[in-house]
């Protein structure tokens, strides 16, 4: 799959004020079913994370508190996401290289993820990222 | 269903000198599979939410960020939930009436849900909760 088929989805936003509520639905408001939630926290300001892909794997990640980016790389071309608003995420297709960076102090990185975890299913090294990209 | 059902789960930590890492699986590490995803944010400090009760949804709730308190009340006796951590969350069984508050500012409640949005799976009205218990 290609950089274009990721994309930054807008969520419902319930504003409040006694405070929002934004909601997510699997199959709904992202086009696969919540298998697994993971979230990052605890992150030193101006940290990186995450450099790898994954083969099957489909994700949506949303900065809960703070902010930070995230770079998608399809083999071909990146793209560059400054997350900082809770109602907005970015839809991650299979096969996309990403890392993490610019980490604010006490950010909050929450990814929805397709199916449970699977070491076999992640591809750690860009080498063999580059030549699975290249066979496919 | 009574509030001896309702429990805190402690999740796994990854811990990372770049960040602590913490995943849920539905039917793995809480008792439903997640088909919603909802979250609190830019609640004022010291604010409360949540008056009310569900029939049939099953719930897992987690402080993200910043610190509340979560009481629970199964129409005899009510539990007082001090939530500051990201890695336990408590798991909320159906019928239990719920109220947040003593939010602190910035504070970030995530809640796991086991079905789609349905307003008429909600119960707002306490006397009528009460009720619903008495014909249980």
């Amino acid at each position: 799959m290609s950089l274009s088929d990721c994309r930054v989805i807008e969520l419902p936003k319930i504003a409040d004020a006694r405070g929002n509520l934004t909601f997510v639905e699997g199959g709904n408001h992202i086009p696969f079913d919540i298998k697994r939630v993971y979230y990052l926290y605890d992150v030193p300001g101006g940290a990186d994370r995450g450099e790898h892909a994954h083969k099957a794997l489909h994700q949506f990640v949303i900065c809960m508190s703070g902010s930070f980016d995230m770079v998608l790389d399809d083999g071909f071309e990146t793209q560059r996401f400054h997350l900082n608003r809770s109602y907005f995420g970015v839809y991650v297709c299979p096969m996309m290289w990403r890392y993490l960076d610019n980490f604010s102090s006490g950010s909050v990185c929450m990814v929805m993820a397709s199916a449970p975890y699977d070491e076999s299913d992640y591809i750690r090294d860009r080498a063999e990222f580059i030549s699975a990209v290249a066979a496919s």
